[in-house]
């Protein structure tokens, strides 16, 4: 291939870092938005510096890029849609509105038949005890838009928690949700290609800990065909309803057996990093070759993965690789409680394996608890 | 870890391109030195342009560094050497100093009971005759030094081919080596620790076609355990003879299920690449976690790969990547008729539908014949 294309992406933090050490063997050049000169991604590519919601910023990106794409979801719809006339954006910016609305969102899975805990929208101070009856206590109040790693919500226990709640949160369109007594947090990822064609990855098991993933376990631990085939279901609706091009990540809760939908992410996934080394094909390289048009790879396991997320500090290499199965995937950031700077991946043959292995990291390289 | 290692790395083609690839997860930066400022590791990291026989140029790509290594067994050994006494380099030049002299490798071998075909060193024409008749015919004779892909050597068939040998070659120092009729070509890839614990991967199955590497299989075909033995032990000998530290990688013909060494390189190898998707940890990888003095990491294969060398022209990733399987390497450089290029590497579950999909691959791109 002579014309080597060129993908703008809009952000360039570890997700743009990894999706450019993926479009190196690929022969595919990255150009990142991002409105950090330190992002981590301007190891792998062209780094642009500015604002994610500068129309121009974003304008200059695209420029001459073969596709546009995205790696963090809350970049506003508007930039990409202005250049949808002259340059794919792929995933469609649909699905950044989508995934930006809780509402929206929740009112998407339902529309497609895909279960989510009970919700109310909260417009104002006064709709707080009506939507909390709705849903019953106790229940999780979000903020409509924005929030991540548990910022933005408050666990609502009783009427009389639901007094501050507005004012707690800021003030602004809140949804209120059934909390869910969930087994396990699960989620599923998925790609779908230009042509239509889908793969979606064995279904991911994610351990949270002060709202921070700390741990998956790619295939989720324990996975049924049947569990997975739900999975399948909801990341298949999805897809083909938003005429999607790209990775899809879907955040679920299992309960007795069945799934509930939390959340999506219209990008690659922090828990979609054991495909790395423990897929055919890695989240990275999936959704390169998905919004360029070329063929999805296999999405099937190899072995049983697990992710440990580096939390405020680096797993130091010369220690940790001594685990068989180890690996260390550094985002080249400084070391700060609470950040996330890297993860460590160790493949196993079998799941006791895997246990074990885990075990030992642990051991060498205590958590941070944030 | 808060102080990211520097390795400098002699030599900046493809090799210190897939080594810049693996060191960005881990967090290492890489600085290479290659006579051309087009050099394709300068994706990948601080690129130096300078001659890698430049005594200068060597002492300031080490400049900082934590370790000096190289991806080209041409270098002198005499840069790396005068650097020694303040940083370390990995693997020892005197690796370089018997890789780069056939005699002093075959001698080599031979001191540590590894079997090589019979040789004779030639110091001037008139010694010619008497080293053919010590191999017998039919022989090849090739130069001491340089040569690759088939180039500065010759097959004598009969004593009439003879005459024109030593001019035929430059009129510089040869070797006469019995033509041995293999059975196939394999290699073996292996990699010691500054600790000294060792690493080898599967013996590796080279198909080549015009002196060029077309195709590997990682593991070779129906490899047995003796065969792997066999294997193991050669390197392991070369390894700690050599006090070696690294990856090194001995090419080797089979005959009648006995190994006979042929060359070594003392760096990551062409017929390695399979390694990346391949074998749970990828020969760049290894060489930098040996080369910095971190744990090495399982060597074992992950189901049955092919690695098909591009020559002349890449594959077109819209095609070939439907193969189920394939992944490509672009080492982003222009075409030009029997230059690799890239490679497509193709894993399966098993050798009969890896040779399958090799066939596919091999429809949708045609081989181009150097």
């Amino acid at each position: 291939m002579s014309d080597r294309p060129l993908v703008a992406v809009l952000g360039g933090g570890q997700l743009g870092r990894m999706l450019g050490i993926a479009g190196l063997p690929l022969g595919v050049t990255l150009r990142f938005l991002d409105p950090s000169p330190e992002a981590g991604a301007r190891a792998v590519g062209e780094l642009v510096v500015g604002e994610l919601d500068d129309e121009t910023a974003v304008a200059r990106v695209a420029d001459g890029a073969d596709v546009v794409t995205y790696e963090w979801e809350g970049v506003p719809a508007d930039g990409p849609r202005a250049i949808t006339t002259t340059i794919p954006v792929r995933p469609a910016p649909v699905a950044l509105e989508v995934a930006q609305d809780r509402v929206a969102e929740k009112e998407t899975f339902t529309r497609l038949g895909i279960d989510v805990a009970a919700f109310v929208a909260i417009d104002a101070a006064d709709d707080v005890p009506a939507a909390l009856e709705a849903v019953g206590l106790p229940a999780v109040v979000k903020t409509r838009r924005g929030g991540y790693d548990g910022k933005g919500q408050r666990v609502v226990g009783s009427t009389e928690d639901a007094g501050g709640v507005w004012d707690a949160l800021g003030g602004v369109p809140l949804v209120a949700e059934a909390h869910v007594p969930f087994d396990r947090e699960l989620s599923v990822l998925a790609a779908r290609a230009v042509d239509g064609s889908t793969a979606c990855y064995p279904l991911v098991e994610n351990v949270h800990a002060a709202g921070i993933l700390r741990t998956s376990f790619g295939p989720a631990r324990g996975l049924t065909e049947e569990l997975q085939s739900a999975g399948e279901t909801i990341a298949a609706r999805l897809l083909d309803d938003l005429d999607y091009v790209g990775v899809l990540a879907v955040e679920l809760f299992e309960r007795d057996g069945a799934l509930l939908a939390n959340e999506m992410a219209p990008r690659v996934h922090n828990s979609g990093h054991w495909t790395i080394e423990g897929a055919h094909t890695s989240q990275f390289e999936q959704h390169l070759r998905a919004v360029l048009g070329w063929p999805l790879g296999r999405a099937d396991a190899r072995g049983s993965t697990a992710v440990i997320n580096c939390i405020g500090h680096m797993a130091d290499p010369s220690t940790v690789l001594a685990v068989p199965g180890a690996h260390v995937h550094d985002y080249a950031k400084s070391p700060r409680p609470g950040r996330k700077v890297g993860h460590v991946t160790i493949v196993a043959d079998d799941e006791a394996t895997l246990a074990a292995r885990v075990a030992q990291v642990r051991a060498i390289d205590p958590d941070d608890r944030a």
